[in-house]
């Protein structure tokens, strides 16, 4: 296969237009992990033609977070994508939000709890590079990982609401041998951070240990996870949540599909991981 | 021609498809008059298919505004339209707005000024269901009159920021013989306002004079059509400006291409119009 790359918004628009039958498309911070290339090759299984996009978007970080030293490494990027992907779109900042831009796509319940509540403006710059991105690449069927959990289900709802005529496709998390979830946030944690970090993974199948013995007081799931957080002293958490998996409304009593969620800080680094209960 | 007409997503979606070539898109919220005809015999010269809707959009009356007596008559519309028009698309609240909706298109600074300061959330509400109804017709070109002046600014910026392959046409306001700019809001108006409501087109041709004659100080366009305005006595001027056509920022000094317009009140009906200044 021969990828193509480029980075301006009209030649990625000729570019799609002589995409005949399927699109997939996955939009990347790029600093790609296996979980991504999970994504690209799930769109590669299921569509004639996969776009992969690699935007580090400044409008979803919030001016204390980390735009500056987010990681980049475009040509590791394209080596690995590559036996996978078509096309891939690499825009500027200025390409995307030119002088005198001022256009926001909001999705306003969905994203008040959880991340929406630790990252003011956050899905505010997610929805809306989302929906840009949709209106040039025109995909069949779009990827987004459950990793985000609130992102997918945000993006859902925007697709639903606004009518984009896209399928979203919500894909497993990836994980190391030892449970952590991969995220490009990873390479900041140092040796013992890492070993520190699984403490995720571990509260998380705790809680859902006792979910599978019977327990479905969403409190004591919190409770259960928020002792294991306690026992790793690297670990600082920031919020740890039972709710319901559409609505993301915090629950009482789990009847239906649940999610558990956390956003831990380790050193400077702030990880996220989540568990879906089936219901 | 056989006009069709749907009113459900999948419908309008379904008819859509089966469309080859380039398609016109006029929307309009029902009631029509000369001036959306124009629109529509200006898509039907420039494109193979001409697709309407007709949808009284709630989100864009604030609470105050006239919503439940905006007027309607479906059946007057369609035979108007019906040698013009492939497709007719008639929603209800309910099929755009479904329980749980929450997703907002907003333009930011172009939305302050003039009719956006006058009618809290209203261009919110356009921005909105025009986002929507372009991804479900997925016009060529869309077209809106130049009657709502800042209308078609609002669209063209979302357009642009939000990057919809579509291009806009804003067409010229059509005019009774006497000058009043043609409105569904005009049958509010018994015969002693209507004889006032030229008061508009009086006060806007009386600045375009001077601007002729080679005044180019705003300060002295808008004093004029304050003047004329005020020598009405069933009028009552909400806003008069002599603003830059593409930012709307009030002028000082004319330079370039600029915007002459107004909202006037006469009895219980709020009626809007504009000259355009070529520069």
């Amino acid at each position: 296969m021969n990828m193509r790359i480029v980075s301006t918004v009209d030649e990625i628009r000729n570019a799609r237009l002589i995409l005949d039958g399927t699109v997939g498309f996955v939009p990347t911070m790029g600093f790609l992990h296996a979980g991504h290339l999970a994504l690209i090759r799930r769109a590669r299984d299921e569509c004639r033609h996969v776009i992969v996009s690699i935007f580090v978007n400044p409008t979803q970080f919030n001016p204390n977070e980390d735009l500056a030293k987010y990681p980049r490494d475009l040509k590791r990027d394209f080596r690995l994508i590559e036996p996978f992907t078509d096309l891939v779109w690499t825009p500027t900042p200025e390409i995307m939000y030119p002088q005198g831009y001022q256009t926001w796509v909001e999705v306003e319940t969905l994203t008040s709890p959880l991340e929406g509540a630790a990252r003011a403006g956050h899905f505010r710059g997610v929805t809306t590079v989302v929906a840009k991105l949709f209106n040039i690449i025109q995909p069949t069927k779009a990827y987004f990982g459950q990793k985000d959990a609130q992102q997918a289900a945000v993006v859902r709802r925007m697709v639903r609401d606004l009518n984009f005529p896209i399928d979203i496709v919500v894909c497993p998390i990836v994980r190391e041998a030892d449970g952590l979830a991969l995220s490009s946030r990873n390479v900041y944690l140092n040796a013992e951070q890492r070993k520190a970090a699984t403490v995720l993974f571990r509260s998380l199948s705790a809680a859902k240990e006792l979910y599978e013995a019977g327990e479905r007081d969403a409190e004591k799931l919190r409770a259960k996870m928020k002792t294991v957080l306690a026992s790793e002293p690297l670990a600082k958490s920031q919020y740890v949540s039972c709710a319901d998996y559409d609505t993301l409304d915090e629950l009482t009593a789990i009847k239906g599909k649940a999610l558990l969620s956390m956003a831990v800080v380790i050193g400077e680094t702030r990880l996220i991981d989540n568990f879906v209960l089936a219901g």
